[in-house]
């Protein structure tokens, strides 16, 4: 029911080649059903602040079994859930984390990628989660 | 690659000086190209809810390598970076936190300013930058 | 100045090795010379509350240039640091954090190891370092 | 009844010259009657770890308006002050936080040092106390 670090390995990889392909300095994160970290990697150059959104990137889709993209609009003024930033020591709920699943459809991890724009971002982490 | 403590200090004498041309109180802060602390002054009689202020400027500006001023219109509400200030044990994205580059164009830290309106404390703070 | 991420995969997967060999459970991890993250993973089933301390170690041994073994006897009931832990969000004073260092001799990083008893961390945070 | 910042450069000078002749480099801090920020210098090359620890020992010797040095017998096991580092969001309590009085002999701020011994860390803040 959880990823594990073979399978996070497998996914950072594609993740790394897909950021290289699109010329980006990537952070990138693994982590399992938990929201646990299980594997994380920082590209040689990129922006340190995105370490803890890589991070809480993927934290937040695991605690919402949700893509933080679909989060997006649900958080903004005057939205069901404005603001939910606020708990869980931090949430990022702009897009670049991506769940993970198994072949019965249950969550399994999830991938969280920052360093570029997030529509970048999120081309490498779906690269990542394409890659199970 | 990283600014050296006298660096720091002849920036922060710029922007001290141009802190009192405009007749502001304000605090001064640079880090390095870590977001490490390097040096720190605050006016006499300056806001102190400012001195957290003027380091989170500084270091948000480190940890992407731009301007918070460049940010400010990336996270505002239904922009891609909403709520962003969420990570990093908060970050602070309005104006008044400038990088400082080296010859080669390298990020080797920033200043932070905050103090006055936000204008004021960019003008300061490019004061500072200015200065190297 | 600073370790890369191929240094860090390189350090990683011979801790990773060595951890297999000495039948552990380990998270490892790599931070630069700024002590932010670079690299890390947790095997599978190893413990959660591992997570934090594994980077918790590596910070500690960046943050004072030295190996936390180094630190444990000073951090003692009596002793001239202790609890110095209570600073910098939180420090690891046990064995299982090494420095890494350049030819020069300058630290560009250091290892963190938790998963198992003190000794086997340290083993395992020395097997990466030296694989550098 | 604050120290001034003219009055914070000048503890800084003196604390920065005496930790030249012994050959150190440190983290300085001074913080006023308020516990709050005044000015602050990292050495090049100082521990980054003491950032936090040079900032926390001059908020410490504020909060309980005496020198660290003291504090340090009161908090061991046993004694009645055990573990008071936990409060206040972390305090130092050993060695390297000075308290700068008036010629009243009221508290006006403090200096605290962090970067070698602590025996050199009080040596160090003693002669930026003293220089008022």
């Amino acid at each position: 029911m959880n990823i594990t670090l073979a399978q996070a390995e497998t996914a950072i990889a594609a993740a790394k080649e897909k950021a290289n392909d699109i010329k980006t300095k990537m952070n990138i994160c693994v982590v399992d059903s938990g929201a646990n970290l299980v594997a994380f990697v920082r590209n040689d150059g990129a922006w340190l602040g995105s370490v803890d959104i890589a991070i809480k990137k993927a934290k937040t889709a695991v605690y919402f079994q949700m893509d933080t993209a679909d989060l997006s609009p649900l958080v903004q003024p005057g939205k069901p859930l404005f603001n939910i930033e606020h708990s869980n020591d931090g949430l990022i709920t702009f897009p670049g984390g991506v769940v993970i699943k198994d072949d019965n459809g249950d969550v399994i991890g999830a991938i969280g990628v920052s360093g570029s724009t997030v529509d970048d971002d999120e081309k490498v982490a779906k690269a990542g989660a394409k890659a199970l």
